[in-house]
């Protein structure tokens, strides 16, 4: 057993809250003495305790002379909750082992410069990479104050989302339609495009064996073209966001407002740009996207570049088609050299499909 | 020991000549006596002893109450050989054991039998599965009197072979270029479109750091528009057979003629049919067809349904584009119960790039 064996186990109970922190990130700590774990903790849900303060109560008078595991830099300022950098001091823990420091400016090494100076011994790094990956959204939201944004698609081993007269439903099977709802518990928010509203009408919630957390819907409607019998008008499993373009006028947007949990967002340019899109669910403290296209919707995504992830799950059928819609459109790229380069993270086989997990090379 | 093991090893044999024995299928054959390998072989070349003849010339003396295994049922009929069945029985070999029995019609069983009647103890079917595999091409060969055909295509993440521009050099790495030639050594013939022969000028030789065989190279040209000063034409690296429909005048063929390695074959209709090119190149004994485009060739066999291999190269780029091409065009399937289903033999990644292969749930 060392430091090592115990952050793993941090990081384990971080990623198991992945999702349902934000706009905090999820954080996991264990509190161990002699060898012996005597606390463990998580932080839940945004406004309840940090991981640090859960797993010091469960430590109690053993954590005097103990050694904390944290995922994340214990904060120094008051927030919601008390700094749990003084918490830790009080608790007269003799070690604090940080897998990465917060890059958050109200953090930043100042939790770690008020442990040092309190004479504790402070070694961070442990496991910093992966910790930073269990973070990922957070520290791309701190860093960039846009959401990360996760790209998905399912296509045929050729390509294809559709046959060319647009037959589309049921390209991937069940495990990797289940998979999606896993994606759609662990991000903020879902965006889709009208088009896929007005031709395929979801509901765009959260569906798994046990239940899961909706996120809010984002619909990128240019000219307010929702329907108003849509799933995601008519009902309210979920915010639904519609952002429209400025030549939408009082009188369109009317009948909406009768729908409490349905709000549009006006932006102030009449063709949406997607960097203008990505402020907004800043300012309202979406930390993580999970687009979901159409392969319009995708390809303006592609162009701005502004895509943290791209799961991509491939059917073993082939459609063939000339004219067969392919998962991200738009006008694409016309020199290879300005295509956007990934790193592929991960390719396995899901049941009969085959999943794919890829980043950008350089993070846009 | 086992024997498993054996025919593993017998099986390794048989693989290691894969693409060098057409028309023929590769096999593999140990000699083993008091669990010691006395004799070890492999057919190497048509017209050339089978592997029975060299692992028994192998073992000399000591064939005389040994065990034989072979990848393939023994031969029981004169050919450019003499039978195996025979020379096994006049070895004096005890036990002969044999993981699949020959579909040819000419063996089919009476090898086996033949062996049985001169008094050896036969075990057929150990490894059958593994055999059949390697014996794939041969297999299908026979089966269907058509070119087992791999299809291979090398796209973007999001399924593009090139942008809307048309660019589409180097989108996959070196490390998926070599294995495209190892493809092209165990194939008989290669076969790609005019249009890939006007656009890309390529030579559809195997290059591969230790050399390799060079497939016979098919080009798809209804009309005869291959230029007279193409690679495939000017080159003799391998033999050129430009098929044609029968529109094609005489006039036009005449100055192709003038290159001995090439040969024109025109078939009795106006347009192509993958059927039909298929039944001329079995005629002409090629047993196995790799398939490289482009798109619309691609398009017309997935059509015909004339595709037993699927080699899929994905390049971690995105393209964009409702414009760009994909690998399979043509018409294309419109309804999704008739695309062609496949099962995922392999995903894997070959160095940045993903490799996928995939067959046909159903043998077509």
């Amino acid at each position: 057993m060392n430091d090592q064996y115990f952050m793993d186990l941090a990081l384990t109970l971080a990623k198991s809250v992945s999702g349902q922190t934000n706009p905090n990130p999820p954080v996991g700590s264990v509190v161990v003495k002699d060898s012996q774990i005597v606390g463990l903790g998580a932080h839940l849900k945004a406004g309840e305790p940090h991981a640090e303060v859960h797993a010091l109560q469960m430590a109690g008078e053993k954590a005097k002379g103990a050694t904390i595991y944290v995922t994340l830099e214990p904060c120094s300022h008051h927030g919601r909750t008390p700094p749990c950098a003084d918490l830790i001091i009080e608790k007269e823990l003799s070690r604090v082992v940080i897998a990465t420091t917060d890059p958050n400016e109200k953090v930043a090494g100042k939790g770690i410069e008020r442990l040092r100076n309190a004479g504790l011994q402070v070694d961070v790094g442990i496991r910093k990479e992966e910790a930073q990956h269990v973070n990922k959204q957070f520290f791309h939201f701190i860093e960039h104050k846009t959401p990360y944004v996760t790209l998905k698609s399912a296509t045929s081993l050729d390509g294809k989302i559709a046959t060319v007269s647009g037959e589309s439903q049921w390209i991937t099977n069940e495990e990797a339609r289940e998979d999606v709802h896993f994606y759609r518990h662990t991000h903020d928010a879902i965006l889709v495009g009208v088009n896929t509203v007005i031709k395929d009408n979801p509901s765009l919630t959260t569906r798994t064996p046990l239940g899961g957390k909706n996120p809010t819907r984002i619909i990128m409607d240019t000219h307010l073209r929702t329907p108003l019998d849509a799933n995601v008008v008519t009902k309210d499993d979920a915010p639904t966001w519609i952002v429209v373009g400025n030549q939408v006028s009082p009188e369109q947007k009317e009948p909406y407002l009768a729908y409490p949990h349905v709000e549009i967002i006006q932006l102030e340019e009449s063709s949406i740009q997607v960097k203008t899109l990505l402020k907004a669910l800043a300012n309202r403290k979406v930390m993580s996207l999970f687009v979901e296209g159409g392969a319009e919707v995708n390809g303006s995504f592609l162009k701005a570049r502004a895509v943290q992830q791209i799961i991509t799950y491939i059917a073993p059928k082939l459609i063939g088609g000339k004219g067969a819609p392919t998962s991200i459109g738009g006008d694409g790229f016309a020199n290879l050299s300005d295509s956007l380069e990934l790193s592929i993270i991960s390719a396995e086989k899901m049941g009969t499909d085959i999943k794919i997990i890829a980043e950008p090379k350089t993070i846009s």
